[in-house]
């Protein structure tokens, strides 16, 4: 049985729409959009506790609470997300937004384009992080909040948390970056890259126009396997699988599945496919690649110069994805620029995956940050 | 033009073929075998000075000099191999040996079955390391030689010194073992497999069937470049790409090559495709995917018991591949066996690579090692 009690409860994910197209940052005007949400606790009446919780690459707007009461598991984010919890729904109102480009109810390129009654496939527009916090403004416009007391993320949601307190100075009161970074290393590249590389070279994807046939469900599972690898560290994969075989005494000599690290990796890329929108996963990849606060604003000193927002950075000792020392060394430029900052490294087995994981420690920083914060 | 001075000259590779068959640790009897491999230096007379140097996956028997004048590459390991080198081929007799089930003249899935009268294929055997080591010691006897001087490799080179000194005790003097380690971890072993199900998944591949057809490449390439992440470091990556752009001022927003790094990364793909069988690749990741000193012999302090050799080990502070704490303890185990062991970490930015690339510290270090092995 679920515990409904120690949750937001039952949520339905909601859409809110608009025909008006926005100017990406590729130069082009794209619309209408509609956008996938959810909210959790109450927006109080001078609209002054609003908290905007953005995802990761393969998340959605359902962060906390359960969709029905026969739902295994809960939203994404729900052991921060609650009464009591880090983001604290008896005091704040929790907007959770479901970004541009994915597959989770926001318009992306497996959404109908209208002009054409098609899938929009590889002609949706390559899209930014920036983009996607463009829609967000929305939404959040939408609700007439004027000033968010927090944007929280982790993940490629810390980098859209950043972006906000770039692009909406005047809105944003706080940021909570979590196991991010202010731009991708070359290696956080190249591993997208191959799994681009993947699901590109699956003859099933066939451009892009594959929703009327076979999804390129091959490739997308490589690419969620080399994604996984990259989550976990070192340590807790050993830890979890170490060299443990799979359902036997001895290896087989064969190609099946071995040791049960292989078969953690088979489930996830193949569980992924069922899903996720393989197209999806190329433009969110790329929109990831394409962050570089550094390149954009001509130096991160720059970037934030007319930032307003507290910051709370945290990171974790083994995340090699996103290593610590790259908002660490963010945080150091926003101290320079006399912006309030507080760092937090977590030393955590569990590699990137620690900001799903490392609830306790978390939640401590984060309700401690949150008080602090001027509503 | 080349400079032959600098190197051991011009040299060929040569073949040996035994019709007795190996018994196999997967229980199944095996042959014939032909071995490539190469030599450099001169035997002498009482067959004491010579060195087995063992090379990495995609390696071969080619480990030094020009097999013409018109090469523009000298082998694979010439920085460390000929006269006044690291392994001074004016004192030693070095042979190189191409292990069995690679694709670059010793026996493996695309030679050709003379039962049948075509290639392998996956009806090729299963192999481990000690069967590769099994072998290479048919050539070693084969030149009358009863005891190495030492045995030399990096990486899967250097696991095959390991079992060397524990499968033939009497005959290896000393053991030189580079970016290596005493097993695989999960992670390695995460890395081969997302590797072999992109291969294993491209319909080109066709069971392991494609030697009359057309060629499992993207498959192959995908591997390759999965494979190519985890030989740089982070650091290097950055050092070598960065952000930088291909060829271009600004990201022209679309799934092109856009960032250097992808640029590299899908030219090491398509280049080794041109060079490897994929089949290979499977059997080799897999026999290194099994390779566990700790498992098969019951403890590492068991594993060497029997060991008469003196251990050189030497790891690189960035090697996250096979990261200089596994070696570090392998040789604290030893040390606590009462064998001689040298163990030295190179601080070096080029990650897994560095074996390659780090030729000055090494010559250095090796050179003083070997002259402390006794004739």
């Amino acid at each position: 049985m679920i515990d409904l009690n120690n949750s937001v409860g039952i949520v339905e994910t909601k859409y809110f729409s608009f025909d008006e197209k926005i100017n990406l940052e590729n130069g082009l005007d794209f619309g209408p959009i509609t956008v996938a949400y959810e909210t959790y606790g109450e927006l109080n009446e001078d609209k002054s506790n609003a908290i905007l919780v953005l995802h990761a690459l393969s998340g959605d707007a359902h962060a906390a609470g359960y969709h029905s009461e026969q739902d295994k598991k809960p939203g994404w984010w729900d052991d921060m997300i609650g009464p009591d919890k880090a983001f604290d729904t008896n005091k704040y109102f929790i907007i959770s937004s479901n970004f541009l480009g994915g597959c989770k109810g926001t318009t992306g390129p497996s959404s109908v384009n209208t002009e054409t009654g098609k899938s929009y496939g590889i002609s949706f527009p390559v899209i930014t992080i920036e983009d996607m916090v463009k829609v967000q403004k929305k939404l959040v416009d939408f609700f007439g909040i004027k000033k968010l007391l927090s944007v929280a993320g982790g993940s490629m949601g810390g980098m859209q948390a950043l972006e906000w307190s770039i692009q909406y100075p005047e809105m944003v009161q706080s940021c909570v970056v979590i196991a991010s970074a202010s731009r991708l290393s070359a290696q956080n590249i190249a591993f997208n890259e191959v799994g681009r590389n993947a699901i590109i070279s699956d003859p099933n994807w066939n451009n892009g126009n594959y929703y009327d046939g076979e999804n390129p469900a091959t490739g997308l599972a490589i690419a969620r396997m080399i994604g996984h690898i990259t989550y976990l560290s070192e340590e807790s994969m050993h830890q979890k699988f170490g060299r443990r075989l799979q359902d036997k005494l001895k290896p087989d000599f064969n190609f099946d599945v071995n040791f049960q690290v292989e078969s953690y990796l088979r489930h996830q890329g193949q569980s992924f496919v069922d899903r996720f929108d393989a197209n999806s996963y190329l433009f969110i990849t790329k929109a990831m690649d394409y962050f570089d606060l550094h390149q954009k604003y001509g130096s991160l000193a720059h970037a934030f110069k007319g930032s307003k927002s507290k910051f709370l950075f945290i990171t974790f000792s083994t995340d090699w994805l996103f290593p610590p020392e790259e908002l660490k060394n963010t945080a150091r430029t926003l101290m320079s620029l006399e912006k309030e900052v507080t760092y937090c490294n977590i030393d955590s087995p569990y590699g990137h995956d620690s900001f799903l994981l490392e609830v306790e420690d978390q939640t401590k920083i984060v309700k401690n940050f949150l008080k602090g914060v001027c509503v």
